[in-house]
């Protein structure tokens, strides 16, 4: 889903720089969290906490931590856009695209199988005219 | 979008027996976290932590709060159950399923637009028979 971190070691990361903490090269968020995207990590902080989110990683096998992060990152986005439904409203909305969209498919599906059976009787009546005035003028 | 919490007070909240502390009429968490559900707040301050909970209905006005706080159960249920990606994979999903729902609905309604074409013109060529030979059947 999201490409991998740099695991080269760039100076404090954005985490321990805001928390005013040493950052070394076995920090755990230094790899999800570069010293050049500040907001990443206080928006991800404001919302879940430095604490929860090392808990998170830490019960995480390590290829998929890049993904975890990502996905908390745009949770704390959502939830700071809109602090009363956050990714909820957004699940909200699509759901009602979803429904939207599932009801306007069936109504044209209806609508095609209406047409369909019209044209079948269509080709029915064609066939009778054919038969009964092209074939009588050979007659 | 959620019903308002109960203002009765009902002895020590979810929140505050979990955490070990004083619960009274003022605690702040207390019409969100009722004592029967002790599950949603656990799984609330795993992902978000009290604290966060407590800061971000602070932030709120008072009928905003409850649906915020059922929002935040929703996003941290959605975390325990995909550590990984959380509520940012459901909106994935319902991404990709609102886009092969649009896909599907455009390829219904371009097979709607050909069958009208082709109504059109066999209504067309209807016509024509029908002025070529039952016409000339009364002259």
């Amino acid at each position: 889903m999201f490409s991998p971190p740099s695991t080269a070691f760039q100076g404090p990361c954005a985490a321990c720089r805001f928390l005013r903490r040493r950052c070394n090269e076995s920090c755990i968020l230094a790899p999800y969290f570069p010293p050049n995207e500040p907001l990443k990590f206080i928006n991800a902080h404001k919302v879940f906490g430095a604490s929860n989110i090392v808990k998170a990683l830490q019960e995480l096998p390590q290829p998929k931590r890049v993904d975890a992060v990502s996905s908390m990152v745009y949770e704390a986005n959502a939830r700071i856009r809109d602090p009363v439904y956050g990714c909820a409203g957004t699940i909200s909305q699509l759901h009602k695209q979803v429904n939207d969209l599932k009801a306007e498919l069936a109504m044209a599906q209806a609508e095609l199988f209406i047409m369909q059976c019209q044209q079948q009787q269509q080709n029915a009546n064609a066939s009778f005219f054919l038969d009964r005035y092209l074939v009588s003028d050979y007659c």
